[in-house]
């Protein structure tokens, strides 16, 4: 769906040609890469020169970026909103959503070789402790270790991260068409996930926002559920994206949208809503778009949830917050995307114009996902 | 556990003789009944005297009480919190928590007979629509039909109800013993069955509230689930109370409770609270005993939940409302109690002190459940 | 799919005409009807003249049948298989998939009423007992009471059944097009829901068997699962059939498709097996496809499943057995009907010649399902 | 409850003393150590003199055992059962359930240190594969590795295993008494979480053998469910043990069983059969246990599972094998039996009485688990 023209001038200048995949990369130990980097919270980062990351751990792996995601999540970092939530260190190089070519490798890892084409899972989790043996990579014991937020991340040419993180793809996938999956994709799968026991036949799922993880949840709802599904949006555009996705109906956040979702919903309600955006009002709209016995599924943040609790109790509603997902939400992913039942929009950008990136999504002119790529 | 004095002399007076079970009711058609009634809201109800209800439907069965318990619910009605929620029209006969023996039934009543002891689900459900279907009975799509709510309840010698909301239970069983399981232990049942998947051995379940619905609740977790039960109340008596029926700690909610709930889970937070009381600051000290990942049962109500959605993300919560219980879960419940996993502590008051027992319970002087007995 | 002329001119006679569907029928009482009926295990059915049935009880319900689907069960209780296992008294008239007109109902029934297009859940449960209040009609506490089975069914111009086994449709449906969802669309159905946990993304599921139950069931996956289907039939035209449900895969059943489908799942096998025949062959085929922590789903019947428990064992297997399904089940088919992701193939045969449908179907000449129409 | 006079002479000799947990180990590289090895199918293993394991990857761990369980399925390996099955090569050294101090570390290990008690999961995984990254550690998908199976186990005075393998315990724990935990209790925990959803109050589960792992089974059952629960064994003290571990029921299989148990669950049947046994007739016994709806949980293996598909559709039954269980299922058995929910009844024999133990095994003598001690 996207133009292919941008990605594809990329990939010729940095893609390893047929037949050296598996050649050592051609950097030199030492060499200087470029990085989109946070000097200081509601600062503009910019786009600097820094040493590349050296394997220094049994189980590193460095990956040669091929495409980064830009996220609303890295607004708010930029903004100072995760600043007594996590662990973060200034200046840090953002980026959280990945995908490239192995370009180095420690000593214990086994499953990818350098060349191999890969899609990095946010998270680096220990594999060890009771969340991770669970496949709950996100609520691993030793705490978020989070390439662009913790540490430094993908928009950059090369990034680091670990064996666990670390996914492989069929070599002839493009990393700038995939690396939304990493965590766009994978929050709006792990949340529609949950949807499934809940969407019978004549389920009615309410999807809140169809930019860069509302139009791949639509498409997820689509694979998964039976469910007719409603997506809200302000945005006309976006609507007509939610339409190709899959949606069955479209309407415009005017201020009249509850009414018009309880009008299709036979005045019920919907059993799910899915909220990708859950600032401004959105909120309080999802409350008053349940029915009786709900689901809210909060993957969005930004805003305050309030309501009474007799309202949660006469309604029996439930209440679900969404962190990321899991290597196996994303491995799941990667296969609806294979089947051809999940197709990402994506709008690239080079590297060095992170700054256009950036001010296009704050103006709500990205339809899909904006791509850097180094 | 309670003091079986004056339930004793009560059932001597109106319980059917044996053998004579089955002969028709003493009382004539037309004859008056004392009933516990609403006359305005904010206002103390007043005991009166009322026509008695007659069978006008096939499925109609009237129940002579042997027991019906007094929920903060009643004190809340009373207060008029319902008026704008649900259809209720003034006077108003209280009472839905309620058990009996069977005084009349309409024609095509066939799973019980005059005499039976019976314990009344609180929600008159149709039966055919998909909520009932499914065992939802408190979402039945006619919408609440609930003795002591929306209809005249139990506080009365007579209550009329109906077939699908009528259980059979073993003639041995007093109805003043088992009453509280018709509301109070449904509703901690109803929750704490929801708990099960997610309390595996090791779990951590805090139960707020000790009182009426919370000491049944702890019984029910020690029934169901491997979890470590932490109370915490206000009340030394309760938290008593909570020993007795198995918390494994108790809790003074003294201001630094929440502090110990985090010391006792080895600084983690619980995976599981449920709230009995969530009223005043209980919402919040309820967050903030919460794991990550945790889940939190909202059963009381009267207060307002609030929370960033960041924090709702960032820890993956899960906030589930809970409405009453189903009649699969009453029946469930019964079973635990006639094993002997579930036991009641009553605290019995004749109907015409209606009014003390109004009092005792607002004042915090009740341990366990307060009975109003015909 | 189906030809539409003999249905319509069945239509032509006995749907009640436009303004008239709420008139009284236009039979008198004690008048005849005809009726396809065993008079004794093994000997071919006769098509007779009864009296037609009464309303006899508050909850009963009389349908003018419309059509009523042929099963393979219907022979198996010619042939005496169900002698044993549940009552049976002959003479019997068969036919246990019926959809029609209300044609008269009971004193206490109120969410039907004359003239109104309903289908029939193939059971008549009580509502009470425990299975019952569970949503799980097919177990209720009473046994079997069953249309076609252990009382008269529905190759006939009238059927009696009950207030909880009838679900009103919307008028413009035609009973012909829907009866085959009430038995085979039923099992159908109610195995698909139980993969949903099972099938995620990248799973396999085999369809053994793609007649009148088969064809139903790849719908019903491709509506409720992002599964890879594979068909397998023994009959090209059956298969032809299966691939315009939604199948991907097409396997003859020729000796070498328990080979073909482990290299259709890249030597692991399938997750998920739906077996529609589970005669002959057909298990120990099911068995040699399934994949490690595999879950095969028993639908149809005749055959012996006999497997080491070493190899249950070793491959963590389940096995699942499947009796029609509930009511729930049969109103989310409907749904998914109604939103036209479900579409039943019929074959329809006046109730004249039932011996025709009988002899089609056990030659292999019915391509879905055959209805017999009065 | 077990003696405890022969482990404690065992510990004083090779427990590491006070002080010294953590300095390397006495023995230098290269020397000997004792095993119990199987040189040829249905011969006798013999105690042998061999070399000692040796590091030779980043994640290897070599373990100075404790305590190694003696289990049926070492005289099933012994007698050749599963030379088919995986790949078994001889000589072998038997032992697959054990629990020791960590002895030595690959460079990578990080979670345990030498001197560590530790338990051992049987099998060794990667850590990577699907079925790995969702806790299904005996499905991972580069196969069984499998110490005392498919290569050299822990009847021997030191076992290499891996990294994922091990799972620390506290040091106060004695392996010899907690080693049962990691087959024999483990396959039992795991087997008995499934029934969770399954056993409601008013449940009953009926568990065949009350061996070594029926009497963890039992108390699995006891801490999970509020399951009314019958053992069923040929051995009266076999009985007696499961009366002690939770029991409200004991059948002796002398014939009658059947019907005894049909009698003690109102002639319905049970919910649950849990098949420590699946030898002989037990399998028959189960299915002739169950109720409508019921779930056979195959833990034994050894006979052959044969029932009419008609059986397994009317009854809706579900059969269900359970392969040993996860590393997560292990630590939260650790976690009850911590909490003194679940104690292990072991008769301990040193490593150079194998044999007797292996007879006491066959011949029906040992109540509880036998334990080999180097």
């Amino acid at each position: 769906m996207r133009s292919l023209s941008v990605a594809r001038r990329y990939r010729r200048a940095t893609r390893p040609r047929p037949g050296q995949a598996t050649l050592p990369p051609r950097r030199r130990r030492g060499a200087a890469i470029k990085a989109v980097r946070l000097h200081a919270y509601k600062a503009a980062p910019t786009v600097d020169t820094v040493a590349e990351p050296e394997i220094t751990g049994p189980s590193d792996v460095i990956v040669r970026v091929g495409g980064a995601g830009l996220c609303r999540t890295d607004l708010h970092i930029r903004d100072g909103w995760f600043a007594g939530a996590v662990a973060v260190d200034l200046p840090l190089t953002l980026g959280h959503e990945t995908a490239g070519w192995v370009h180095a490798v420690g000593s214990a890892v086994e499953h990818v070789a350098v060349g191999d084409t890969v899609i990095c899972h946010p998270n680096i989790s220990c594999g060890l402790c009771k969340a991770c043996r669970a496949g709950q990579d996100m609520a691993c014991a030793k705490g978020l270790n989070f390439p662009g937020l913790t540490r430094d991340g993908g928009f950059a040419e090369l990034v680091k991260t670990s064996e666990r993180a670390v996914l492989p793809l069929d070599p002839c996938v493009e990393p700038v068409d995939v690396a939304a999956l990493a965590d766009a994709g994978l929050a709006a799968y792990h949340a529609v996930r949950k949807t499934v026991p809940v969407l019978e036949p004549g389920g009615r799922a309410v999807v809140i926002g169809a930019g860069g993880l509302g139009h791949i949840g639509i498409q997820c709802l689509s694979a998964l559920t039976p469910a007719e599904i409603i997506a809200v949006d302000r945005n006309p555009e976006a609507l007509n994206l939610a339409g190709q996705c899959g949606a069955h109906h479209r309407v415009e956040a005017d201020g009249r949208h509850i009414d018009r979702v309880r009008q299709l919903t036979g005045g019920a309600g919907a059993e799910v809503v899915l909220d990708f955006v859950a600032e401004g009002t959105a909120v309080q709209d999802a409350l008053g778009m349940l029915a009786t016995g709900g689901h809210y599924y909060v993957v969005g943040y930004g805003g305050t949830l309030s309501i009474p609790t007799l309202q949660l109790v006469l309604g029996e509603l439930e209440i679900v917050g969404n962190a990321v997902g899991t290597a196996d939400d994303l491995a799941a992913l990667l296969r609806l995307a294979t089947a051809g039942q999940v197709t990402v929009r994506t709008a690239p950008y080079p590297l060095e114009v992170a700054g256009d990136a950036i001010a296009d999504l704050e103006q709500g002119r990205v339809r899909g996902r904006a791509i850097l790529t180094p």
